[in-house]
């Protein structure tokens, strides 16, 4: 299988807005203003990376992509909720989010607030109401493994290591442990439930676990380097505002190139964990090499 | 059975604090401030009214509490979250709660927000992680209730149709959505998952559901009345605030005399409901009559 990746993404992507736009109540229920809320930080026209990795996941393991659509939006409700939060005035602080306005800039911050709580809540009802065609013990150990990439293993962890370690000088060990639990946990965790929910073997959900820590991790260092060269118009964000802001940065800790080359490790170490999968998993590998090219 | 309530209160009331105590991560852990975060608002000596339903409910239906705990503590740790994001300064910007200083006025805002997340991550965590002793269906059951009753068919939209009805009349009708939801919906899937981890047939989950409801309107409608005519000291938040912030209860609409009536009514509905039930219920009975009895 050759793969167009460009017309496989648009595809997938697609689809997922479609599930998103089901899955989401409707903004015409009382009280408004919250699910208004919920559906302007989700249906965004986000490029949907994590969903498009669970769904690419479940093919490789020769499963149905449906079963793995609730918990590939789930994936993304848990992602859109995380930005919201993150992009408080007691937070980041950020005023643009993708060239729009922040969640909180539009609904205000308490609004803001609970449409997160809201996503969040909505991601488990969506994997448990939503999803068919599976075993119960694989939807229940998929609550279990997006619930501990979301919190105290995983995304919440990150997100207070990431501001507490902010203008400090910090270890390339606290720069790793922020960056495999704010951004690698949950795409990690996107391939291997998608793996999970297409039936995949114990061998191929290792593969598959191994290639999503590797991919987070070239994923972070790209965005890191995106943001000291790209352009504010591609990402919506001002440029720098995570120097601006102290952040730890792979640029600030080893420089632009020696952090390019990492990533690119870091690729090729997730296209070297997919050999016990065949062609099935070409969607995977180009996947991988457009997470760095996308950006470097 | 009598029903020393009392004493099965403060039996139920210690079990529950080890349980939250061994399922909360330690706080010697990085980001060390989060864990302290979150334990400091779940282990603040509160009544564990829900995690004490949940147990309850599943001794009535002839369980093994042990089965439940995992779940009753996942709602407290829920009702913490709440509450942290509920005292936020952009929602009610409380100082005092129990009258201890609330999380963010301890630990900052930035932290607050995100250990709340946190305890709600944590959550299902302790349900899908902890939980012995029953089928996987039953689990799965029970984080879907707990994830609708938490979100967008429950808790939270409860708080965000409280927020934008302060300082509006509203009508009855509004009223009762905002109490069924924000309070109402967490309690009674308390008492409904522990019948369920309890092995209830459907009958009896149908009698803990009603059970439930009649429950949390009275504890809504005795929490509105204590606002009026408590002492600071009992609750720790200053008397009134809810009247100070415009917002809807019960004695506004109908005054107080006709609120205590309401309540003991549905004191009365919630023991009514209980008939399919012999002894083994008297617990959920005698905690129907505490409710409005600790106050009224």
């Amino acid at each position: 299988m050759i793969v167009d990746l460009q017309s496989y993404l648009s595809e997938k992507c697609i689809l997922t807005d479609a599930a998103l736009e089901e899955y989401l109540p409707r903004a015409d229920r009382f009280p408004q203003v919250m699910f208004e809320a919920m559906r302007y930080s989700v249906l965004n026209g986000g490029k949907r990376v994590r969903p498009i990795l669970a769904l690419a996941a479940c093919s490789a393991c020769g499963g149905d992509e449906n079963a793995a659509m609730p918990t590939a939006c789930a994936v993304e409700m848990i992602h859109a909720f995380s930005l919201i939060h993150d992009d408080l005035p007691a937070l980041d602080n950020d005023d643009l989010r993708r060239g729009k306005p922040t969640n909180h800039k539009v609904f205000g911050e308490a609004t803001a607030i609970l449409s997160g709580d809201a996503l969040f809540a909505l991601a488990f009802q969506t994997i448990t109401d939503r999803t068919n065609g599976v075993s119960v013990a694989v939807i229940l150990e998929v609550v279990r493994r997006i619930a501990a990439a979301s919190g105290t293993s995983g995304m919440v962890v990150g997100q207070v290591a990431d501001m507490i370690s902010e203008g400090q000088a910090i270890s390339p060990q606290t720069m790793e442990f922020i960056h495999r639990h704010k951004t690698g946990a949950l795409l990690e965790a996107s391939v291997v439930c998608g793996g999970l929910l297409g039936g995949g073997r114990p061998d191929q959900i290792e593969s598959l676990r191994s290639y999503g820590q590797s991919i987070g991790l070239a994923f972070q260092i790209a965005d890191d380097v995106l943001d000291v060269e790209g352009e504010q118009d591609k990402i919506g964000k001002p440029v720098g505002s995570d120097v601006g802001n102290s952040k730890a940065t792979y640029p600030s800790l080893y420089g632009i190139e020696k952090s390019k080359g990492m990533a690119l490790q870091a690729v090729g170490d997730a296209v070297n964990a997919l050999r016990v999968f065949g062609s099935e998993a070409d969607p995977l590998r180009a996947l991988a090499r457009f997470v760095v090219e996308r950006e470097l």
